[in-house]
């Protein structure tokens, strides 16, 4: 490159580094040029060696898709990067192995700042204040205490879902099946949406505990649905973890002639606009409105500050909305 | 560090940085331990500047999740990866921008290989075989010709749904609607799914010409189905380019008193296990089998390679699948 451009390899070197030293700008431009085409481009590990910046985020989610509050998560982060000159990268933690990948990777510095919103046991607490003690600007959306170093996004979801089985009861169900997700089954303690329609049940000396799979995944939400419709002390109510599961059990008690709400009546969790299209449709619990540009820029007012801000907390609002399937 | 494991500045380094130089074994364990009990990590963008490797690979898909053969890519890709000691970071691009960061990113060294699925033509064949000439190993999954150096996986879907419009029009359709993906209404030429459709549609000599939009989203396709159901001179066939749009297009004919098959024959694309929940059960064309361990196993036979091995193809299997809803 510097036979082609006519100059010494130093000056090459201080060009393309980037490093303060006197450099004609036609000298610039001219290496600028030879390096353009013989392709070349900075080493970005040398690079960040240097700037210690990647102008990156990363988004850390326990899924691959699938999840529409994830999707609209990543989509205004990446919105909003976007306008920041900012670039994303996403991990997925699902297992021990994945959240030890990612604390590598984020500790290993493969992005500036960090958004994490994971499910389950698998990124505990103390791995990720560990995290933030590193200095590493990071927003969590977790409802679980003894997070340090880095902002929270809460969601009143146990409040919010003890508030929807609040309903189905007085509305005079008592057979109440909760369809959870697969991380709230494992968990050796009632957390979250779980927690909060067992806490109403008790609340009302309703005994009886309906509990099964299915909310991760429409094709088991419709199976595990028409079983529980089909056995002679079927429910007469079905409250699923999720819209999508919700849904799939309504097409269930249909295919089934039963009708929703007369004979079952079915709420979900998450507020997606599918349930505007279902028939009947759906009761939920979840955000009125679908916008995660505050956490976002949690995390990109966390990335420009001098000086790490003091640790902040926000509070989504979730309610109950009450529609035709309840 | 030195200090706590009470050995010489260069000792510790020697240790840290792998490099070979003889440290007792009693030596090397006590600058372990202190690094521990610092919590020192070695910066990433150090080590990956002196082996050239990240041990990572990079996913790259146009969009956040919500369909269903990238979520089955992915999962593929991260399990194999998994017990192959790799670890993936994934990056969307959905535009000129995102699809300029990614370039960066991976000519950067953000992985040491890449698996490409981009819908569209924010990242051109210039550009995805300018990256594949850096030597970087990658699969890419394109139709389209003039890729080099790297592995292509071809899908048929153009002829694949050119069957599917085949058996409608063998069955008595006439006025057949297609509902696109955004990215296909945009393209400046038929493609994929849309040609394989025109094609059809050409070869039986029907002028008449259908299309929406609405295959990106199970909302925005029900509400294009019932508009389409409820015009006066409905279609008597939607075939509609993914399969959750096709399932909505069922729910839009139920919830406006029409037969599916009867009044209107209802096929969509993809083979997802949800065609087997609808009611009917619906027609679609796509892979038998949903497996892509074969297309990710090119990519490490890249990566693990001594030399890089000569550009190959894999031509994946699709086939029509009549069921109810046709």
């Amino acid at each position: 490159m510097a036979e082609l451009a006519n100059v010494s390899v130093a000056t090459v070197s201080y060009v393309l580094s980037g490093r303060d030293r006197p450099v004609a700008a036609e000298t610039r431009q001219r290496v600028l040029d030879a390096a353009r085409q013989l392709g070349y481009t900075p080493n970005q590990a040398a690079r960040s060696l240097r700037k210690r910046r990647t102008q990156r985020v990363c988004l850390v989610l326990s899924t691959f898709g699938g999840v529409p509050s994830d999707e609209r998560l990543a989509t205004d982060l990446h919105e909003m990067a976007d306008a920041r000159g900012y670039s994303v990268v996403s991990l997925a933690v699902y297992s021990e192995a994945r959240a030890k990948a990612a604390i590598e990777a984020l500790r290993g510095g493969i992005a500036d700042g960090a958004l994490i919103n994971v499910n389950g046991d698998h990124l505990a607490h103390d791995l990720l204040s560990g995290l933030a003690a590193t200095g590493l600007p990071m927003v969590v959306l977790s409802n679980e205490s003894g997070l340090d170093g880095c902002d929270v996004v809460r969601t009143p979801e146990t409040q919010a879902c003890a508030e929807a089985v609040e309903h189905l009861l007085a509305t005079g169900r008592r057979r109440i099946a909760y369809m959870a997700h697969r991380y709230e089954v494992y968990r050796d303690r009632l957390v979250g949406r779980l927690l909060g329609c067992t806490t109403a049940l008790e609340r009302h000396g309703v005994t009886e505990r309906i509990v099964t799979g299915g909310a991760d995944d429409r094709v088991a939400a419709y199976q595990t649905a028409t079983e529980l419709l089909s056995s002679p002390d079927r429910p007469d109510a079905i409250f699923a973890a999720s819209d999508r599961a919700a849904i799939s059990a309504i097409w269930a008690a249909r295919d089934l002639g039963l009708s929703v709400p007369g004979d079952v009546a079915i709420v979900g969790v998450g507020n997606i606009d599918e349930g505007l299209i279902s028939n009947p449709q759906l009761s939920t619990v979840g955000p009125l409105r679908h916008d995660y540009t505050d956490v976002v820029r949690l995390l990109f007012d966390r990335l420009q500050a001098e000086e790490p801000p003091p640790a902040r907390e926000i509070v989504r609002s979730w309610t109950f909305v009450r529609r035709g399937s309840s």
